[in-house]
């Protein structure tokens, strides 16, 4: 299909820059929540190390998606929007792009999982899209997606692998470094949820570019650690198939083509974490943070509470990527730790 | 008992002035959370005005209390701090007073009903800080103190009804106008939790000094109205004995001598919200906001909510004063909206 990403012999598009996210951030601002950078005494001593919470939770639409789909999809040209847009998306993308078509007045298709969170289906359709479930045991949402495409002529927002997405979720690491600096700290290092790899590609650039020093960390599910494995072996790898985790973000088994070829230049590796500790993780958060995190938006934080990243003595930065998690899968979670 | 407050015929000591806030802000700054002021797009959407969210329960121990504890209990004198300080708490003052000793070297005990939440009295106890607990039925917290006040001479941190109290947690209000002022923000109004009425006099004195045509409303449990009665006589009156509400950090049955006569000369008014309201509130802040607020915490946002106070086309600062809240609660008030 003319949708799928590009085969890995074909040339990468020019990887974006500091300046294409200081760019994004520029169109961003004022539509895009600026979110805190949050330091919590209370957890600060839990870890030993000095925490800076990225409270990506509290940004439009309940996850970082929202600045990534926002960049990309205000800088198409009049012909591009005329037939719509279609994203395919386990949820945050899906209600990003509905987010932002609505705010444009584009016609919005979103193809979802049918065993996607109620909340995130419903959310996407209260944006005003039309969202097409398929079944993820007999159909991909590549095909799917392919065949709305063909009717519709639909412009397609894809999820990670483009340089204007990486770009606007650059913006992450762009806020992480300034607020950073005006809390007078400096972090050691930086740790982000990693699924497809567009979030971290631009954090990583970003950040990188400021601060050279400051390592910056990958932490995926232990099912789903497809980054892990490239960054090891030096070439894209996908997960063992039938890999399950409730990390419902984190499902891509496979990085894609451009956030790898960011990423294993700039990451100083990966960390997987269990289901079991991304549910203390939430707990944690709602606890001493005060914080509604989602599973895929809890891994980073799960990789401190369990010392699978050490940060005693370090000044360590956390993004915590999402908030959208329905109440019952909220409440398993805490009761999972305090029943 | 020496310790309980004056007699109404005693005079007043001076109440505090703006000038007391921004020194209380200056002995806070770097130790108190600056709490964002948060804008959420859904939340505006569903109320057709602009909430602008001051998310106290960011605060150190998790509410705005930390604010004026500390305020108080740093300017204590050595013989002040000799034979340890005590407070009488449902929990959340408790919780403050028990961190401010903690982080100043000062022994200090907590008297708390025995039915306070769980992670209030547990929250209490990792500060360091002795609790005593009392029935409720049967014990006044005031008599209780006094008995140990006797026998160890301790220095009684009161909860909300001094002027140091008053001035700390003030710089929730100075917050609030300087940060609407950077979000190019004029709150038309500022809606604020109230038991006692420490929190709303110091943020009324603030906000009113800055910007003396926002109106201030103090927003209480509907069985825990005495604000709005003695803003309805002029004088101090206390509610209805027996009555109930979930929301344990609004329990005082009576407003303060100088709470009072701040809160007389400085409010709009008084509005009341039902507990299964407060319970929708928390609700919406889990979905929207991704915050977690405790029920005493989220009754200003439910005035919001529930249009008790009507804020289409206005601009309204809410207060949500704190997150202290047991996962059981937590999920209870969820379930209850959405089972």
């Amino acid at each position: 299909m003319n949708s799928s990403p590009a085969a890995d012999t074909d040339a990468l598009p020019p990887l974006p820059t500091l300046a294409d996210i200081e760019d994004a951030a520029a169109r961003l601002s004022g539509l895009a929540v600026y979110t805190p950078l949050i330091e919590s005494p209370a957890l600060n001593d839990i870890c030993g190390g000095r925490l800076l919470i990225k409270a990506e939770m509290l940004q439009r639409t309940g996850s970082f998606k929202f600045r990534g789909a926002y960049n990309r999809i205000s800088r198409l040209d009049e012909a591009e929007r005329e037939p719509g847009i279609i994203a395919y998306s386990s949820g945050n993308h899906g209600q990003a792009v509905a987010a932002v078509g609505n705010m444009l007045g584009i016609s919005t298709t979103v193809v979802m999982p049918a065993d996607a969170p109620r909340l995130k289906l419903d959310a996407t359709r209260s944006h005003g899209a039309e969202v097409i479930t398929y079944d993820r045991a007999t159909e991909t949402r590549e095909d799917v997606t392919a065949g709305i495409m063909a009717k519709s002529g639909a412009t397609l927002i894809p999820p990670f692998d483009d340089p204007l997405i990486i770009a606007g979720q650059g913006t992450v690491g762009l806020e992480i470094a300034d607020q950073a600096a005006e809390m007078d700290a400096m972090p050691d290092a930086v740790l982000v949820p990693c699924s497809g790899g567009g979030l971290i590609a631009g954090t990583a650039t970003a950040i990188a570019t400021r601060h050279p020093e400051t390592e910056i960390y990958a932490v995926e599910p232990e099912a789903f650690d497809d980054t892990a494995r490239s960054l090891a072996s030096g070439r894209r790898e996908a997960v063992e198939p039938g890999g399950v985790s409730f990390c419902d973000a984190l499902l891509v088994p496979r990085p894609g083509r451009i956030t790898f070829a960011i990423n294993a230049e700039r990451l100083a590796g990966a960390i997987t974490v269990a289901d079991d500790a991304v549910a203390a993780a939430m707990a944690t958060a709602f606890r001493h943070l005060k914080l509604v995190v989602e599973p895929g938006g809890a891994v980073a934080l799960a990789a401190v509470l369990t010392g699978r990243f050490d940060c005693r003595g370090k000044t360590v930065a956390v993004v915590c990527s999402g908030g959208n998690v329905d109440a019952e899968t909220f409440g398993a979670a805490l009761r999972q730790v305090e029943p």
